[in-house]
């Protein structure tokens, strides 16, 4: 067995993200930004949802794949790309392979739901599967890697993958003007990373927040100390934010993001179905807590025009969390 | 009691569409259109959602209830509006009193849903409650107008709502080229009239289906007999198609529908599924139907690019048909 291959550690660029876009323009799509009066009434704000899980695959992690899968040189490419991931960034990740011709193999523990593997083999790529252990996975990753050659991308904590969505932010300032702040969910922080790279570069007045579970509130303590903290197994219906902050995003957290705002869980539910209800739209209930972070501090954002990402929209429609 | 205020009855022309456009434009969405590869290589054509699911209030029909709200003259206007609904129309019409502040009622059967009622009062219309029945109905909203001598704004059979209706058609073939069909569902036919009306004069070369539950297929019959004919009380699913046509949309139908495809509820149902996995939007069973009816005829539509309209988005989100 070898080590997986590492991506470089150093944090991308502006050009990086610049590259990134016209690389991946034909391959996602320039997701609409919607707006809700009513919900507007009820934020005491003027909102704008930017809306990923309109994106290709449902997610806006197919920006960053599509960034990884397509920045391979040949070489690269003829081995195919490898992740572990039972979430979004597999379904991405086999996306992306599929829009190159590339094999793609997502490991995946074998207790993870059976949509999320149709959903990786419906793209065209591999689900191997591993005890639902860190161990296991990771011992199962590095046998994948030794027979394959394949690149691995990891879901967040590499520079490539976040340059892509770093492509998202750029979207939405040209769609909206005069933002005075834009706020994200937080779990790994690929997507807040992306959003902290392209606004400080490009429009540093504009504030950023991230938004998180109370019950997975590692990156709120991360920056509250000053370094990063882990959780451990956390529980929280938003199924997307368990991960932890590593050391490419933590450099631009830590940096750039001005607060880290924290919602019960009823409070995510709540959200959620407004934003449904409201916006007609279906998405995650990770996609739901930086809305319940807006409602529950009005005055953080009273009368301002504030963009939020709605990150994805792959949710299991036989089981509302409000049902 | 006096007779309600009849609108005139001559058939809108798109001088009246280009008016309706400019004197809604403040009140309405230009709502998005979007894509999914994975449900074309299901339909074996390149199909582009026109979500007015999207839509102010929820429904297309904001665009028709507009018009006729800001066509009022002030004298008209400071008496208000009255419609009998317990569907879109009725909020949507509410929705566009709100916006010019003036009175609005609403007559609806007591047992409608609560929803639908409060959709009303959210918006700031009055809702005035009949017995279910035809001879009731009539009865309490003779009374509403000659109390108020508010202008009567019908659902559908009006001039004033088809020629708003058709400032979606204008707008989506401004949004994608070359399309070979649009197909919409169809209850009433105010949509459909307001496609034919746009699309016979700007656009002749486009094709236009309608699409119904076989369980209401009222318009199908009609289009076949050459004359108007009326379900007695169908059921389906897709609640929003139980209306007959009526001497308005006769006229837009009969003259430029190609054809009117019928949809089992089975078939509905799948096709709402399918929207709501791959599209990420939340719509109504009525609004799944085209779609149906483009998987149960493909070889209508192999190879086109076909606009499909998503007509509304308000459904009870507590209660999903494929529960």
């Amino acid at each position: 067995m070898t080590t997986p291959t590492l991506a470089p550690a150093s944090p991308p660029t502006l050009d990086d993200v610049l590259a990134a876009h016209e690389r991946i323009r034909p391959h996602i799509h320039e997701t609409p930004v919607l707006t809700s009066r009513f919900i507007d009434g009820a934020a005491g704000a003027s909102l704008f949802f930017k809306c990923e899980n309109l994106q290709k695959a449902g997610a806006f992690k197919a920006r960053g794949a599509s960034n990884a899968v397509f920045s391979l040189t040949e070489a690269q490419a003829a081995r195919g790309v490898a992740t572990h991931s039972s979430g979004n960034h597999g379904t991405c990740l086999s996306y992306a392979a599929g829009r190159r011709g590339i094999p793609c193999t997502v490991v995946m523990p074998r207790t993870a739901p059976q949509a999320k593997k149709d959903a990786v083999r419906g793209y065209g790529g591999r689900v191997v599967e591993c005890e639902p252990s860190t161990t296991s996975r990771e011992a199962v990753f590095a046998e994948v890697v030794a027979e394959t050659g394949a690149e691995f991308v990891h879901p967040y904590n590499d520079p490539r993958v976040i340059a892509g969505q770093a492509t998202c932010a750029r979207e939405l300032i040209a769609q909206v003007e005069g933002l005075d702040a834009v706020i994200a969910p937080i779990g790994g922080g690929g997507m807040v990373s992306g959003t902290c790279l392209t606004l400080s570069a490009l429009a540093p007045g504009i504030r950023i927040y991230a938004a998180e579970p109370e019950q997975a509130d590692d990156a709120h303590r991360s920056l509250k100390a000053g370094r990063i903290i882990a959780d451990d197994a956390p529980v929280t219906v938003a199924d997307g934010l368990k991960v932890p902050l590593k050391d490419l995003t933590w450099h631009f957290v830590s940096r750039h993001v001005t607060d880290i705002l924290t919602v019960s869980e009823a409070e995510i539910v709540a959200a959620m179905q407004l934003i449904w209800k409201r916006l007609k739209i279906v998405m995650e209930p990770s996609s739901a807590v930086p809305l319940a972070a807006i409602l529950r501090n009005p005055h953080v954002f009273a009368g301002q025009r504030v963009g939020v990402i709605i990150t994805g929209g792959n949710v299991d429609l036989d089981k509302m969390p409000w049902q």
